[in-house]
């Protein structure tokens, strides 16, 4: 069903291939990169986004990179990785995944030019490390997408937030892991899709990577997702996750809360889905998360072309995530089961 | 604290004065119209919008365009007349003000035509009945805004969705009545604007003419909305409606539905507001509205510039209202008193 990954090799293996999506949805673009400069702007400009893609374009992209720039001699080839490995870690410095994968690398790295001879071989011991990283990302996926089914039946029509699916993370993504396994298996699901303003990741990337792997796919504002449920027409609400505290409180998208909150009122199913790693039980309860206030121009422009508003003093609400309640969610799934809390 | 009308007419009283809305939120640009031609094409490219306020540009449109074309002897005036009341009623075929204000101008042209000798007092005892139209509905606004602040306190925080205000109905506004009012009154509101995705009237209009008239004033995305209610930030919801049914069930813009059930959630009081005109004793229930389902090309481009999502086979849902069942909302208040509901 996948004709294609987010984040990849080429089929040589001497270049990292990634769907530029700062291009989407208007250009369908893949790049090849092997220059360690081409490959950080492309984490730095967000053309690969996600914490598992960001982590994996990482680990292949200092692999393909050391193999291109070709350092010879154990003294050069060192000063080259930690060059390479600090500024690739410091593209995007809140991402976990990035140090972890990077860390994981650097570990084989460090063991590999004791014993191998050339720069050839330790890169391939790299690779390998890279390979791991991206196949145990995609085996969470699929565990995250089995449990999550397990939940659902065929022909259900269902309603996501925001865009926690294949470009961000491995293969199957998380909140639409179970969309595209049920979709493998003949489950016919249908799925409507929040536009997710003001950033608008549902109908760019949501809606796009739906359509192109088959699923039935309808897009709508957010305000009209009340009107979806009153009519009959969502079986299952499923969206991803940024945090979970120990109480089970969940921290996603802006957003996400009203839809929670509509679908308690409507008696519709409302799953979350993502990582065990999401779980941060330092955290007590959604009180204690912090939410990001962003930028008023993502809200009062559209694309930072035309103004949407005009004069005038008014201010503007544009927090990055909202909070909800682990009384308003009926599961959570990670890889590792399903949690359920009512 | 009205520095303008969004329909009026110039001081010398000869020519329709509007705020251009279609260029509004880039530009504030007020046109002057006394040429029947263009005062239809206000009218038609929703220059004016609101039924109200188009049954008002429509009376004193009327009027102005008589004394421009000055036609002399009363059957090139009848004729004159009966063609630009033809052309007007048929500019927007569903608005009722549009008829009656009309029905009103015609009636009294019929009967001055009888006793008047020239065209300018037949003119001036028509322009005598629009402006007792648009008197009326200042009039019929102030009525709501005063029911409607009798259930607000000062300093209040109130969200609004779409737009009820100053330029689709005259002077006051329907839900944006009270805010006005308890304005002049030192009430020192706070109001939160939902922008209204597709459309963007919260974000092009409201806002607009809030910050316009001093009010304090802060846009937010329609999904942001929860957020706010969660975090205490509001205290009460104020909404106009397009049309009431006999057991109170609202019909009104795209998310009202949602915003409702949020704040039934919240426990925060939500009301509508509008002319008692609306309710339609022949519509038992929200059931037997029908909704309107506009063009995808509203959901999918901003402003008809660029698509918002990519190729693939994505279904669009664009209904242009919702229905608030009457268990949400907590009274509907008319220029005739508070209808109780919960």
């Amino acid at each position: 069903m996948f004709n294609f990954d987010s984040v990849e090799l080429s089929k040589d293996r001497k270049k990292l291939k990634i769907l530029d999506q700062t291009l989407l949805p208007w250009q369908e673009s893949f790049v090849y990169l092997s220059d360690i400069d081409e490959i950080i702007d492309a984490i730095v400009r967000l053309k690969v986004r996600g914490a598992p893609a960001i982590g994996i374009a990482a680990a292949y992209g200092i692999c393909v990179s050391i193999l291109e720039r070709y350092p010879v001699g154990k003294k050069e080839l060192s000063s080259v990785f930690e060059d390479y490995y600090k500024r690739l870690l410091e593209s995007r410095p809140t991402a976990v995944n990035l140090k972890t994968a990077l860390d994981r690398i650097r570990d084989t790295f460090n063991l590999s030019i004791n014993f191998r001879s050339s720069t050839e071989e330790i890169v391939d011991d790299m690779m390998e490390v890279a390979d791991s990283i991206k196949e145990e990302d995609i085996k969470m996926c699929l565990a995250i997408a089995e449990n999550g089914l397990s939940l659902l039946k065929p022909g259900m029509s269902i309603l996501t937030h925001c865009n926690a699916g294949h470009l961000a993370v491995s293969r199957y993504g998380t909140a639409l892991g179970p969309i595209y396994l049920g979709q493998e298996r003949g489950y016919n699901f249908k799925v409507y899709a929040d536009e997710t303003r003001p950033l608008l990741q549902g109908a760019r990337l949501t809606a796009y990577e739906l359509s192109c792997f088959g699923v039935d796919t309808t897009l709508q504002c957010d305000n009209m997702a009340a009107s979806l449920m009153s009519s009959g027409k969502i079986d299952a609400v499923l969206v991803g996750c940024d945090r979970i505290a120990a109480n089970g409180d969940v921290a996603n998208k802006i957003g996400t809360l009203g839809v929670a909150i509509i679908a308690k009122h409507y008696g519709i199913p409302f799953y979350v889905l993502g990582p065990s790693t999401t779980y941060d039980p330092l955290t007590a309860s959604g009180k204690d998360i912090q939410i990001e206030q962003r930028e008023a121009d993502e809200v009062t422009h559209m694309w930072y072309e035309k103004p949407m508003k005009y004069k005038g003093e008014v201010k503007i609400y544009n927090p990055a995530f909202d909070v909800t309640p682990s009384s308003l969610i009926t599961a959570i799934i990670t890889e590792k089961g399903i949690n359920k809390l009512k």
